[in-house]
């Protein structure tokens, strides 16, 4: 059977559930080779552990999968990553010229790539990676709703 | 004489000018403590030199500082940088929580501050931090034209 969107999206939601048990939000992300379909880095969310608030998810497997490829630049990649990227994330997807940003749930309140200032229509993100979203949506966005019930 | 704006943006264009001389593009950031001043961070553009898109002068000053201070949220901390941030950068600042992003140059392009995407304005943008624009804005935006000419 080929590898498909919910194939990579199980890999990313494996580290959200990672990331939940580390009591860090609960976002995963994984960055996949477009062209063979070379799995190059999974991650989840490590902002707590490394005191570091740009240690998303998403930045740590661009940094990761750049790191391996020598290249600042990895156009023949996709990333996933369960939840939509918030605005940070979104931009260093475009940086790193992602080809397609594949998420999970819709995050209308904190989400920057379609949502709220909907970056990959700006005419300041240079690289517009295509977007695919809602692949495996309800077990993404239950992790994060039941993380955040728990902090209430 | 106190230290003013000038003194720690002079601070931050010398790191812009080294990232020049490394053919970096070259913008300079430096994050002090705003209680007494202290110098926590200071860097320039890193992003071919470590093959990281996300090797902004930005996150860098704001992971070191972090770093320093064992903390993802350091509210007490100004970043003073070259040229205004970009979307990825303007957001990083947010979830570090910083008091107030001092910018020299205003980049109408690629800056999402106050330019463009202007997150500072966006609801997806939590903490907003104060805006002070301008600051040695000649010899900032001086420096992003000429390193661009030389490439072009």
């Amino acid at each position: 059977m080929e590898k498909d969107h919910e194939y990579f999206m199980t890999l990313a939601l494996r580290e959200a559930q990672k990331a939940y048990e580390r009591d860090e939000v609960p976002i995963g992300a994984v960055i996949v080779s477009n062209n063979n379909g070379e799995v190059l880095a999974v991650n989840g969310n490590r902002t707590r552990e490394k005191n570091n608030p740009c240690a998303h998810a998403e930045i740590l497997v661009i940094e990761e999968a750049c790191n391996r490829k020598g290249a600042q630049r990895i156009p023949e990649c996709d990333l996933y990553v369960t939840v939509e990227p918030c605005p940070m994330c979104a931009s260093a997807a475009s940086f790193a010229r992602i080809n397609t940003v594949i998420f999970g749930a819709i995050d209308e309140k904190s989400g920057g790539a379609i949502s709220g200032p909907r970056l990959y229509e700006s005419p300041a993100i240079h690289h517009k990676p295509h977007v695919i979203s809602g692949i495996l949506a309800s077990d993404c966005g239950t992790l994060m709703t039941e993380f955040f019930k728990g902090k209430r």
